[in-house]
C-alpha cells in the first residue's frame, strides 16, 4: 500500500498590509473571509483530485475577482490613471510557463497568463499584442466600471496621500501540490499605485515572482518586486533545495531574509514535493493562508496564530 | 603582493548560425570582424583601470551598431512589420540591474537598459512607458531609416521564405571582469523574424538571459529564449556555482547541456570572479569570443579553434 495520496495549497493576497492597530476589525474579517474562499476554491479541486494547475488558477481568480485584493478587479491605479495588470502562471510539470505584462480588460489576467502557456508558443506577452492575444483566444472581458469603483478612487487617493504602504502596491498568488505529485504557482498583480507606465514587477517574471519545478518546489512572491528580480528569489528557492539540500523552510527563511538585509521587503508562499508549505515574510504582515489533505483553512495576516475555519 | 590584477570580457553574437557550408568567407570574415571590434572596445576600457559595465555596455553597443547581428541598428522584423528591441544590463555589484522590452527607437538599446538602472527605480520597463522613459532621459533615438536597408528587408523576406534559421533570430551580448574585481552582463536583441507583437524573450530577463553576481558569474545567453526564462538559465549558473560548488565550466556546460535535452537550442557566455571563461553552445555555432589581460582578440564561430587577431 502506498501510503495516502495528500494534497495542499497556500495563497498570498499581498504583503502590504497597514500596521494591526490601523485595520478595523471588519477589514480583517473581509481579509480572512476572502483569503479562505480563494483557499477553498483550490481545496475543492484538489481534493476532487484536479491538478494542481487548476487549483492555482482558480485560487487566484477568486483573490482576482475580490476588490480588496490589489490584482484583477481591486488593481490599483497607475500615475496616468490607467490600469496595467501583470500575471504569470508555471507549471512543475514540465516546467511550462505563461505570463502576461501591462494588460488592462481581461478580467482574470491569470487566466490569460495559462492561455498564453496552453496555447502559445511563447512564455511572455506584453502590452497591445497581449491584449490581442487574449481577444483571439476568447478571454472574458470586463470595462472600466468593473475595474473602477467611486469608493476605491476615493480610498486610493486618500491613500496616495497618506503614503499608505498598504493600498500603494500588492499582489495575489497561490501554490499547490496535487494528489498526483505536481506542483504549480499562479501570480498576479495590478502593481502599484502611481507607478511609472511600463513598469513591470517580479509576479510575471518567471524565476523572479513565480516558479514551479516538481524537482524542487513551486513559489510565488509579493513584495518590492524590483528585489525579487534582482535575486531571481523564486528560482533561488528551488536552487536552494536543488543544489544545497536545503528544505522548502529552510530555502524560503533564507531567501526572504535576503532580500530583507538588501532593503526588499516582502514574503513568499511556497510548497514542496510533499505538500510541505512555507509561508515566510519580512514585512509587518502578509495576507495569507493554506489548507490541506484535513480540509481544513488556516489564515493569517499578521505574525499571529492561524485562524482556523 | 598581491598578483596582479587582471581583467577579461567575452561576447556573442547570437547562436544562430547558418550550417558552416552555408556561409560565404566574406560573410565570415565580416563576423570575426564585428565580434573583434566589440572586444577590442569592451578590452580597451578594461585595459585602461575602467569598468566592467562600462565594457559590456560599449562591447554591446558595437555589436548593437553592425548591421550582421541581430540587435539595434540589425534588428529583425516583427510579424507587423515593425521592430521590437528588448535590452538588459546587470552590475554583478550590489545585483543592480536595468532593461527594457518592446522598444523601437533608441540606438543603443543597451544604453535604454543602462538608464533604466541608473536613473529609475525600476528594473524593467516596457513599450510606451519605457519609449518615453528614454526621451526623458535624452538618449539617442534613429530614425526607421537607420534599422531599415533595402538589402536587409530582402534578405529578411527571402530568410523567411527560407526559413533560415540564422537571420530569424538572434542576440548579442557581453560579460566582462575589470581590474577591481566587478563583474557585469549586457544582453540586446531584435527578437525573432515575424514573432507575434509583444512577445519577449529571455534577453531582458533578469535570470534568464542576463546575470551578474560578484559572488559567482555573469551570463549573457542566446538562443531559444523561452527554454532560457522556464529554466531562469543565467540565474541556475550562478546558483550551481554557489551553492553546488561547480566551477564556471561546469556549471556554464551543465546548463547547456540540459537545455538541449530539454529541446532548447543556445549557448552562453559567461566570467567567473578570477576572469576565466566559458562560451558553450548546444547549437551548430555561436558567434563568440573573448579577449584577456594579454590583449590578444580570440573570435570563433563553429565549433573550431579561436582566430587570435
Amino acid at each position: 500500500m502506498h501510503p495516502k495520496p495528500t494534497y495542499a495549497i497556500a495563497v498570498h493576497g499581498g504583503a502590504g498590509t497597514p500596521p494591526p492597530t490601523m485595520m478595523s476589525a471588519e477589514r480583517v474579517a473581509a481579509c480572512h473571509a476572502g483569503l479562505a474562499r480563494a483557499l477553498a476554491a483550490g481545496r475543492d479541486i484538489l481534493a476532487a483530485g484536479g491538478s494542481a494547475l487548476d487549483a492555482v488558477t482558480e485560487a487566484v481568480a477568486a483573490l482576482e475577482d475580490d476588490p480588496l485584493f490589489n490584482a484583477g478587479r481591486g488593481a490599483v491605479f497607475t500615475a496616468a490613471g490607467t490600469h496595467e495588470m501583470d500575471a504569470a502562471i508555471m507549471d512543475g510539470n514540465g516546467r511550462r510557463a505563461g505570463a502576461v505584462a501591462g494588460i488592462c480588460g481581461p478580467k482574470n489576467p491569470v487566466r490569460a497568463a495559462r492561455a498564453v502557456m496552453e496555447h502559445s508558443p511563447h512564455v511572455l506577452l506584453v502590452g497591445d499584442g497581449a491584449m490581442a492575444f487574449c481577444r483571439e483566444h476568447g478571454l472574458e472581458f470586463a470595462g472600466p466600471e468593473y475595474f473602477f469603483t467611486e469608493w476605491r478612487w476615493r480610498a486610493l487617493k486618500e491613500a496616495a496621500a497618506a503614503d499608505d504602504e498598504s493600498r500603494r502596491h500588492g499582489t495575489v498568488g497561490a501554490v499547490a501540490r496535487d494528489r498526483a505529485g505536481n506542483l504549480a504557482a499562479a501570480t498576479s498583480t495590478g502593481g502599484m499605485t502611481g507607478k511609472a507606465p511600463g513598469r513591470v514587477g517580479d509576479s510575471p517574471i518567471i524565476g523572479a515572482g513565480t516558479y514551479a519545478d516538481n524537482a524542487a518546489c513551486a513559489v510565488s512572491a509579493t513584495g518590492h518586486g524590483e528585489f525579487f528580480m534582482r535575486h531571481a528569489a523564486a528560482h533561488e528557492i528551488a536552487a536552494r533545495m536543488r543544489h544545497a539540500g536545503q528544505t522548502l523552510a529552510a530555502a524560503a527563511g533564507a531567501v526572504v531574509e535576503e532580500l530583507r538585509a538588501a532593503g526588499g521587503s516582502g514574503g513568499v508562499v511556497a510548497i514542496d514535493r510533499d505538500g510541505r508549505v512555507a509561508l515566510p515574510f519580512n514585512s509587518v504582515g502578509m495576507y495569507r493562508g493554506h489548507a490541506g489533505s484535513d480540509g481544513a483553512l488556516y489564515t493569517a495576516i499578521f505574525d499571529e496564530a492561524y485562524r482556523r475555519s
